[in-house]
């Protein structure tokens, strides 16, 4: 019988938050009693923002929402959720090329700690072809970046760029 | 604040049932409250199994599984699940042509019903390519589908061809 | 050197045209000197719409825009093209299976006459996912398309369905 | 250790063979000692040309290369590649369409007949978007097929639609 | 009413032009009454030539095609689209992941400036796998790309490689 | 006519060895006379391991395989597989990324050298989403990756990672 409260968990670098996460975010608080969005500190590539800082912008977007936790996570994602005692681990898949790399990246983690479920959710159409990079590429070049970012992320792109 | 317990509705034609189906269903089970497979009645093709020997055939392969109904509905998916109070569709993605038709159907599942969210799951990788009508070209030629469906379709399965 | 003022084909069964398709017509409108949208009357599948039908929902669709004129064509649409002197095929592109089968086309359609072009537009994102089969198969269940496709559409295939 | 002589199974509905077929086939052969081309028989759609029409322009078109012999089968593939004790199944690729259903296909081929080893070829790139379908459809409306199959192919399909 | 003589953008890094890119400025050429093609400075990765030599490499392969001319910019390409006054953004069309990727760049530019229209283009089928950082690889190890770029770049390219 | 014995070449990275790449080498061995194991010394980005170590890490895993040798070369595939006289090149087709960048090679490969032949197989579904790359990022965060990569190349990762 499954557990009384479903505790998930929404991994990313998160550098930084748009409205695409945000939108995941609001459907698996739908979904699960409570939610962590958990910001990974591996260092893939040179961020834009560090860790404190992609924390708390998360923390000031999603600050209405109930049952929504910030944390940060080194290491692999499923030594973690298994820590937190995790029972979901929730990814957004918008187009085809996501598509590739979460089937592998869930089969992976299967693998490692097959009594978590991977669950996928859809992002409102008009972030289907948003993500983070083409963020900061548009930011970089004075773009409008205000209809792709919670307004507080926005304020914090033109703060960085404005000197470059 | 969401609801306290999930209701969960899987939707499919399931002429007949396979083992990737049945992967689906044990995920949709450790996740929600309630999950309800749903045999749709639309005549989309000539099915092989009629809805009745479809709904006995998962009723059979899904007997241990609590929480699990087996249900068959007709016209619009996103109606059924209003009238069955249902807080989210579950959905199987394997492949990519799979994608391209999930994307659509739950964006406009989502015009339809905007606060039932569909939730996608991914089976095991052994089921990946696994679907109804590859198993029934195979049966019909005598094949053994003995790994790909649940034991009561196979005798199902060769029951239904052997006078052809 | 280019002639001075460009007639452009956009082609396809309409089987009802939706708001995908005006997108597609507005872009290229705004391109070309002349638009015929060229409604197909191969008989691929059965038609919910008769062609004249289809012809007709069109022209009260685009009244508004200017250089828009709509006309039925039968056989190969390259010696179509080629009968009404067009320079420009338009086709929208939505998701990837609409791309190899549009790729597929255009090369073919490039051998059989090599001077005509064809150019792909991308419609708003909000129609990534809309076709007329979709629409079809949700007014037929009373779901209400009225996102979908223009309101004198919406009427027709409130009208075909109501006695079904 | 493998067998000294390598037999190759290529197989399809060839209704009709295009020089995409062909210019598979020719690798095929510089690969493996001999090779079937085998023609399905299976009633899928109603084809264009009957199994025996299918065979002789194969014939024909294959009469220059050794080692190539043209067969038909039916039921199950796998069944046919043992009782021909064949080693090999040859399958071309081109389109992304094509790669999921052949994936599929070669996973089911494997747990029928593990040890038959599925080998894909793809054709030179001017082939890439060419299949039969395509090609009866250009070639009912009158269009130019003769750079898409051989020429006994051509003159048959101008022979079949020209009462149409 | 349109403007009466469109200004088309050809933008991309050409580092260096190939054929494929020569293939697309030509259909460009042959629907837009004056074609730039844009070398992008913005520094993403190191590129193996400089922008001027990029820039004097086009010019020389477009010097017999009227109404090209050859400009770079800097920043975001709809700010210099803008100030150039252009009506459409051209781009080359060729595989699945160029697919993905420019419909997010057509989405996010339509958002930056919504009256500029983005229309793909696809090169002959022969240039469907063509990209310059093939031709890069092929050259730097001898590899003979003169099939695959204009005679003067593959001088150039020569000539650059010839003492690693 | 053919050559009587094939030699097949299967080119990589190997950084390192995984199951999904011992199963394309079974499968390789049971069609071909001799397989040559070809790693490269291009230094495409910073291996973990040197070739030496990653030619001794196939040597130990490939040790039972008859008529296998592995070696490393540098410069283009096709330069390399001309002096050794091969006629073979085979390649691994796991998911739809891999499928476009294979296709490019095998063109360019086909342009570079008209009769050697490329030849795609499809590993064990299993191993479908297995890549060196996905292996090395669990096996740094001391994820269990044993059922991914033999025995051999687990204890060589974990002797890797262990005093990071």
């Amino acid at each position: 019988m499954p557990k009384e409260k479903k505790l998930a968990i929404y991994p990313g670098t998160f550098d930084p938050i748009t409205n695409g996460h945000l939108d995941i975010i609001q459907r698996a608080v739908s979904l699960f009693e409570s939610v962590i969005v958990a910001v990974t500190t591996n260092p893939s590539k040179a961020p834009l923002f560090t860790v404190s800082e992609r924390v708390n912008m998360i923390e000031e977007a999603t600050s209405k929402l109930e049952n929504v936790t910030v944390e940060n996570f080194s290491g692999l994602l499923m030594h973690y959720a298994e820590k937190r005692n995790a029972d979901v681990i929730v990814r957004g898949l918008r187009a085809i090329t996501d598509f590739e790399y979460e089937f592998q990246m869930a089969l992976v983690n299967r693998k490692l700690a097959g009594d978590i479920v991977t669950v996928f959710l859809m992002p409102n159409e008009k972030y289907t072809y948003l993500n983070s990079t083409i963020v900061k590429e548009v930011a970089k070049f004075d773009g409008d970046v205000s209809s792709f970012v919670p307004q507080n992320v926005h304020e914090n792109l033109i703060d960085r760029f404005k000197n470059e």
